[in-house]
Order: structure tokens, then sequence, then C-alpha cells
């Protein structure tokens, strides 16, 4: 140890800790690598780079950023791509994965051609991007459990011009991204550990999938992404409100366990009474949050019990926060409507109904897109908060790719 | 950033670095405040450390060791001591908590009696240890908030002697503690996930309480510690198996949210069919960790599966667990007895029924601790794993020591 000056050299390290630290501040796996790839890119000046995560043994691609491309912080259909490349020689990020060691290229384009890969060139054909200068780095978690592989491409000078990634950027990202592994694996983690919860709803109530509530936490992520833009909120806080969303939307009818079979499982409509025990599905939700230890279990709580309350009021359970713990919370007693609902809750509303319509049930085949926005336009304003409404439209081709990426066959 | 080599005043940092990657790994928080601790204390030289996290605004006592005193990798009664300490200037950790400045102190008897603190010497008078000096860090996560206080004691010399904390231990430490800080609010979050998939099973069955699952986790991770310790694994993979054992065993019964309400809640004693449907909560539990992302998950399956099996055969489900995905398992035809049944699952079952044994039910009074380990014993080699029942035995004394730190009153 000796001195305990730390050294100008030794900057760069605890820059590294710095933001080791503000990425294990995050939950979810997207917005983790939403993290990881802004600073690694930051830190090299690149353009553009992605993230492919390893499934079954394929290189499944994950996450993607390009500012030459695409604008920031909107949404962003090319996130939702599903495509995967094999872990062999053969590809530039397969070679990395099998490897297990970073690899810089100067020039895409001429790559020396006794080497075993090659670059493909569809994407830059497709989208007239150029790529040249490429760090590709494995993502490695302890017990050397290959994580996945991150791709930096075109690493830019002051002046703006595309050079070769600097010596900084080869030794300090791949240090940075042993900890980023790491964060990586927890966030998948947590996403299976929200699936989980849902599952044990699922036991008792098999409309619930895992399929819709990742679709339904997606839709929410996005439609938030962008109201908060309109607003120019900071990147920061986007992304940890987003981050907190997404779970805490996954999670927004938790509480029918607490409904019984006899109701719950009914093959036929529910009698007045019966509807007035299912209401309390909102409750139930509500109260598992009682140990509030973060943002995402106060966001939890208030879309567990506000996603079926109405723009216009007459929704329900129309109860107040503060009324969930009572054993009489008084049910349709307080008026619950406008903005007194919170956000998160206005948005679910939006994402959780039309993910009914857009979805096959056992009496109805998917109603087509036209009539699903149909339904969502009318019932704004009385149902739905009309903004809410309105971003959902402008962003319908990201809405379109997530329920692509969910379908009830592809599980999880 | 400039040159790309790493100095060696860096070095430190880089250290911090890959500890920070280790405590990342870990998921349960009492695991992660004993890997902080550790660290702290073996980069600082101290002979001992204990840990106070913030609850309702006070520092509750939740982390101690001490070379001097206790044995290392050994079950330790001192762990589950429940006390709380104001946040106020008055004590050395309120007085850190309430400024947010570490705090070195060179002979704890010496202080400058015009300090606000003074030192309380309680510990040291029962012990007969002496505390000379001392470095009480805060630890604080991001948007500052304070997560608790690590206090190291003692700080070795080379040959032994008791000197002041270095320069470097002061620099250095609190810089790990900002990474520290963000692990630790994690580990209590995945405590309160999993608190939270059992209050979804609670609202089913209000027998499985958060207290009861907290007590079966800690049992379990205990009795783990010294089978291990008898084995001479390594203090590594011990704290690893045990941070995984301690939350999957907290999840043994949550498959009892399949069960039907008409079985699960019936008043009176079930019948030979009900009861064979109710045997299905070991296979609905298990097929809930399907998607295996973690050393965690697969031995969440495990024990959900196998914790009612016997030791001489005749327990339940009898399914081997490839067989847990048929849609027909074929329940009881599968000899599954002894070291056939998981490790985990044998711990499990002792810490299981133990907890029935010592705790109110509805129909009796928890029974005297000679009756509960009476029937340990009388049922060793019969219902449980021989040596599982001899540990809990020997280390009856941290048994009582969490089961009075998790009572039905407390909580959580």
């Amino acid at each position: 140890m000796g001195s305990a000056r730390i050294s100008d050299s030794g900057e760069a390290v605890l820059t590294i800790l710095k933001i080791t630290e503000e990425v294990n501040q995050l939950k979810d796996v997207d917005t983790i690598l939403d993290k990881i790839l802004h600073e690694s890119r930051k830190f090299s000046g690149a353009d553009a780079g992605s993230i492919f995560l390893v499934e079954d043994d394929k290189l499944i691609f994950s996450y993607v950023q390009n500012d030459t491309l695409f604008k920031k912080e909107t949404a962003n259909a090319a996130l939702y791509q599903n495509f995967g490349i094999p872990i062999s020689e053969q590809s530039i990020v397969g070679y990395v994965a099998k490897t297990r060691q970073s690899l810089s290229i100067d020039d895409a384009y001429e790559l020396d051609p006794t080497l075993p890969f090659s670059f493909n060139k569809s994407f830059d054909q497709k989208s007239g991007f150029r790529t040249t200068s490429m760090l590709t780095i494995p993502l490695i978690a302890q017990e050397s459990r290959l994580v996945g592989v991150m791709q930096l491409i075109n690493a830019k000078s002051d002046s703006g011009a595309v050079v070769p990634f600097s010596e900084a950027a080869k030794t300090f990202i791949p240090l940075f991204c042993n900890n980023a592994s790491v964060a990586i694996e927890r966030g998948i983690m947590n996403r299976e550990l929200i699936l989980r919860m849902m599952q044990m709803a699922e036991l008792r109530d098999p409309s619930e999938t895992g399929a819709h509530v990742q679709r339904v936490g997606a839709y929410c992520a996005e439609i938030y992404g962008t109201w908060a833009a309109r607003r120019n909120h900071s990147a920061k806080d986007i992304k940890r409100t987003r981050d907190n969303l997404r779970l805490a939307a996954m999670l927004h009818d938790v509480g029918k366990v607490g409904i019984s079979d006899a109701i719950l499982k009914k093959p036929a409509k529910l009698t007045d009474e019966e509807y007035s025990i299912m209401k309390w599905h909102t409750i139930y939700g509500a109260r598992l949050f009682r140990n509030q230890t973060s943002e995402l279990d106060r966001m939890s709580m208030e879309i567990a019990l506000c996603h079926h309350e109405k723009w216009a009021g007459g929704g329900y359970p129309a109860v107040p926060l503060a009324n969930v713990w009572d054993e009489d919370p008084g049910l349709g007693g307080y008026a619950m409507n406008g903005e007194i609902i919170p956000l998160s809750a206005r948005i679910c509303a939006v994402a959780d109904v039309y993910d009914a319509l857009a979805s096959p049930r056992s009496y109805k085949d998917p109603f087509p897109d036209e009539k699903c926005l149909g339904i969502l336009e009318k019932d704004a304003g009385t149902h739905f908060d009309p903004e809410v409404v309105e971003i959902f439209m402008e962003i319908f081709d990201v809405i379109k790719a997530i329920r692509d990426k969910w379908t009830e066959s592809s599980g999880k």
C-alpha cells in the first residue's frame, strides 16, 4: 500500500470505481446494459456500440446505441430485435466470445484475409452507416462465466474524425467490464425473480403469463421515456425511473394470488358481489409492498393499487395510498382521478388494456391494430390519460417491436 | 487518462475494484456484510469490527467479527443480537452517522473529554476485550442515503502489536465503502423480494409468516456452515453456498400458492386424497425455478422439491429432479433417501420441523426445548439425516439466538 495519495494515473481506475457504483444502483437488465454501453462509449469516444448476451450457447443481440443513426433518449424499435449469432470463429463477436480475448480492429473493411473471422457488412449496407474502428470485449463474470460480448464502434477524435481505439480504452474498458458482467448477471436475475412472482400468480390464473408481463413492463418503460423526454427530464432521472417502472409494471396483477379460486377461476361472468371481491386484488397487491426499501417498492405499490383507476373517475379501488393498510380501506370512497392517479399507474392502465386487446383469449382472437388503437383513442380522456394514449400512438412502431419480441410461445 | 499503464499507487484502487466485483457476486445481506467486514479488516489489519445498519432512524447492530473472541468460520450466536443505538453525538457510531465523516481514534480510553461522544466500555468489561484503535466509517450509498456505519477495531502491526490505523486504511477503506453501501442496499432488497414471494404464499396460508421463513433460512445457513467446516471446505466456498442456501431455504414452501383454497385452508384434517394433492406443493415450488439463471435457482428447486423427503425413505414427493417438468412426474415412484436427497433439503427438513415444533400454532403452545430436541433426536436416522441433527444439537445456542431474533411479533 505505502502512500495513501491516489496518483494521477490511478484516476482512471477511480473513475471506473465510481461508474461501477452507479451501475450497481440499477436493477433492470436493460437499464444496466444501457448504462454500461453509454459509459464505455463515453470513455472511449465511440459513436456506436452493442451488447450481445449468451443464451442457450448463442450470442443474442440485446442492446444497441448509435449516435449517428438513432436520436438519443427517444423510443427505439431497434432495441427489440431478436437475432442470434453462434459462438464461433466466423464472426467478430463470435470469435471474441470463443477466445475470451478483447479484439481491437482499426478498420473493419481492411481485415487481413487470413483471419478466421470476417466483417458482416449487411448492417452497414442496410443503414448507410460506415463501420471503421471496433473494440470488441468479452463480458466475463466470476468463475469465468461468459455473460456476453460488448462491441464499441468508431472511436472519434476531438475533431470528430473516426480513429482507432486508444491504448487507454483497450486497458481500462475491459477492467470495467469485469464489474459490468456481474451487474448484468444480477439484472437478469432480478427480472427472473419478478417473473417468478408472476409465475406464482400464474399458478392460480393462467392468463397472467410471463410474456404478458414482459410486454407490459416494456410498453410502460417506453411510454414513460417519451413522456419524460417531452418534459426535458435529465437522462439520468429518466433512466432511473424507467428502470423501476419496468419492473414495477410487471407486478401489476400480483395481488391476484389473494383472490379465492371460486372467483379467480370462475369460467362464467362474475356476479356483482364476486366482482367487488375481485377488486381487492389491487389492495392485496399494494399490501405486498409494505416494507418499502426502495423507489421500486413505492412504485410497485402505486401500480398494483391504481392500475384500474380511470382518468375521469369511476375506476377501482378508489382508495388513497394511506388507507391501504386499514382493515377496511373503504373501496370506492375516494375521488381518484386525473393526475391524482400516479403517472406510473396511468401508463400501466393503457399498456395493460392494449395487451389484453392485442392478445388471443379463450373467447377471442387478437384484435387487429386499428381496432386496438381505435378503442384506446375512444377511451382517451375518460378511461385513459389522453397524453399517455397520444404517446402510445406516437411510438406505436416500438410497441409493435416489443409485441413481436415476447410472444406467448417465446416463454419468457 | 493519458497513459494506459496502471501505476503502482493505482494498485490499491485496483484491489478495491476486484473486491467490489466479489462483493457483488453475493446476494444475501448477511453474507455481504461478512465479506465487506472481512475485506476491510484484511486491508487494515484490524482484529475486530462490526457493522450497524440504519433501521427506523436507529443504528441496529447487524454484524460482528472478532478474531480474539470468536473462532473463525464457526456458528456464532453473537451475530444474532438485537440492539439499537440512536443516531446522536453521544456514541462514536452515532456521531459518525450524524456527521457522515470517518473518524479515526488511536486509543478509545484516551479520548479528549471535550469531545461530544464517549466510548462505551460495557462490551470490553463484559468480554475482557481491550479496544484501542478504532476506524469508524459511515456507509453512504448514492443520493447521500445513510445505510449504516462500519467500525474497525484494533489495527495490528506485522508483529501483532495494536497500532493506530494507517493513512492508507483511512484513505482507501472509505472509498471501498461507497460501493459496499450499494451492495448492502441490494442485499436488503433481495431478502425483501424473497420475503415478498413468501407474503404471496401467506396471503393464501397465514401460517407461512415472514418470521418463520427468516428463522428457517438462518437455521439452515448456520447448520450448513458447521457441516462444511467439519469437511474443511474453503471459507470462500462456504460463504457462497451459505449465501444461496439461506435465501433458497426461505422459499421452501412457496409452491403452496398452487394448492386450492379448499385444501390449503381446510380447518380439519385432510383426507387421504386431499393429502395426496397437498403433496404437489413440492412439485409446484420446484417448477417455479425452471429458468435457472444461478446456483440460487438450482438450490431453491432442490429444497422446494425435497424438503419433505426422509433419510430412510418414505417421504414425498419421491420424484427425481429430472421428472419435475413432466405432466405426471410419478409421485412416490422413486427411491429417494439418504444422500440421494440433496444436502440443502436434508438441512431444511430439520430446520422446518424444528421451527414448527418450537412455534405456537392455533392448536398448540410452543414445545419446550427438551421436547423439540427429543423429537429430532428420536427421528434422526429415520426422518432426518443423523449428522444434521447432531450439528443442530451442537449449535443449539446459535439456534436459540436466531429464534429470539425473529419472533412472530417482530414482523420481518
